[in-house]
């Protein structure tokens, strides 16, 4: 079918995590109608916030390992974002099948049916992981080889490798947006939150995986949905790749300081030791943005600002302890 | 267990094909004991040829897509050649799960026996359509970005990440190779398989697919095998990446008169046009291989040779027509 119609009716699977509920409410502000696919596992209804009432709505809880059960959820969709993930990299390590099944084998049914239902354009949110260890920073979208150090960053390549063949085989036009770290409202992981999470439990001591030097670009939600836009409305055929992210960084032991800041400054920061935090982490992360900033894409927050507002914003959500 | 007798104890998936077969008897040669695990879906068991008689080898017909059924064959293994594959890229095309399912998922069933078992080593044979389509020449291992044309070649990238993250996260150590077209005796596919089996249905015509100019380099099996030991034998922890393929390259239509000449010369070679043969294919193909060929590495046959004499052989196998 596709866009018989003229209407744009975009899929967003993941639509009910962080950075889908934000993408759903700009989506539904351009004029598209939404549908969000998402198993709930990590998402929550409340992220698409006032978007819940919109007649353009509609949410579909389903698993994206189930073929059959997304299928009609994609009959009229003019356009895919792709954001459903096992959101946890670690757990990954621990259990690799996770990956598989919520990383390549998801994308591959998510495929199928935007092949079957004839969808346009599908973009999706890979991940600077899948660089493995750079050697290059910042690093450009043509750096290679790659070769990603966890699970997650395997599938996330796996997945972009996925969408490069049907675009190439079948006339769908793909866009792959390698993520920094996106930060915002209704994180339910990653450094920030963890460390809110420690100190709730024992607010004298915050304990810091690893030597507190490992540097990575943040980005705030709000900043990367405008990226997604952009890339989607700029898209080349068949395939386009952008990374996502600030080229500012900030440090785990700098973000492990402002969140005791934030929570009255008390608590003792111990750190672990070692280059990583932990098996699959990447110490140093810093993309090229270039090519998505020659589009006219500009970050509002560059990656301490983006910090301090998360840590904000988290603490708030995460009520007082 | 792994390594603790000494003995070197490989499987070979895929052991059966043109080239695991090769690869078999060197394995032998150099003192390994040997189990080749293979569907013999398009592998025969005569390409292992005397092999089959060694008291060292073993052989188990099994689909690596049903993880139970290939348990057993890792147990004590000391080193893995992961060579099993849908060979078939444009069935691939027609039937995209084919490649998820031979591809990436018998490569995670393979990943987690050796992690279970804990073999030390995995070898994969991966192929330069990973590059899809590069713009340089010859193509460096760390050219980028990876963008696949085919389901073929986003499997083999799917593996190649998977194999990383094992690698990176559970201790093991891997070499992936990076093919170009491959080719000896034992063939059941490939353009020189084509045209032959084209003449046979009709001598008076040949039809080449594209305009003729698609260019490639041709390796020989044994001068492939010589690199997959040379890179067993030098392999770096935790990952490493060689390109094997010749620095020449013969296009499809020097191919074409080549076939023609060897079947008697009179069929007429008709061009159907275009630059790509076929959905997926690679119109260009030129690898470097000075990473190898810094370790010690030099094909014995150029493109050229390798065609002139593959096609000899291939006649010789398919018998007079």
């Amino acid at each position: 079918m596709g866009d018989v119609s003229g209407e744009r009716c975009a899929v967003v699977t993941g639509g009910a995590g962080a950075i889908g509920g934000v993408l759903v409410r700009a989506l539904l502000d351009q004029g598209a109608s939404v549908t969000v696919v998402d198993n709930l596992s990590s998402g929550r209804l409340e992220n698409v916030g006032t978007a819940n009432a919109h007649p353009k709505f509609r949410f579909v809880q389903a698993d994206l390992r189930d073929a059959a059960s997304i299928d009609a959820s994609f009959r009229g969709a003019t356009e895919i974002w792709h954001l459903a993930a096992n959101p946890d990299i670690r757990r990954g390590t621990a259990e690799p099948k996770l990956d598989l099944e919520f990383g390549t084998i998801a994308t591959f049914h998510v495929l199928e049916a935007a092949r079957r239902h004839e969808v346009g354009w599908i973009g999706f949110s890979s991940s600077s992981v899948v660089y493995g260890l750079p050697t290059v920073f910042p690093t450009p979208e043509e750096y290679g080889p790659l070769l990603p150090q966890s699970q997650y960053g395997a599938h996330k390549l796996a997945s972009e490798a996925m969408i490069s063949a049907f675009c190439h085989s079948y006339g769908m036009t793909g866009t792959i947006y390698r993520f920094a770290n996106i930060i915002g409202p209704g994180m339910t992981h990653g450094v920030i939150y963890d460390f809110l999470k420690k100190l709730e439990r024992d607010p004298t001591r915050l304990e810091v995986l690893g030597d507190g030097r490992q540097a990575k670009s943040y980005l705030w939600t709000a900043d990367c949905v405008s990226g997604l836009l952009l890339g989607r409305e700029k898209a080349r055929r068949p395939i386009d790749v952008f990374n996502l992210g600030t080229e500012t960084q900030v440090s785990a032991g700098e973000i492990a300081r402002k969140v005791v800041a934030a929570c009255g400054g008390s608590a003792r920061i111990e750190m672990t030791g070692g280059e990583r935090g932990w098996i699959g982490d990447i110490p140093r992360q810093l993309l090229s943005t270039q090519k998505i900033r020659a589009l006219g894409w500009t970050p509002r927050l560059g990656s301490e600002q983006a910090v301090d507002q998360a840590i904000a914003t988290l603490q708030a959500e995460l009520g007082p302890h």
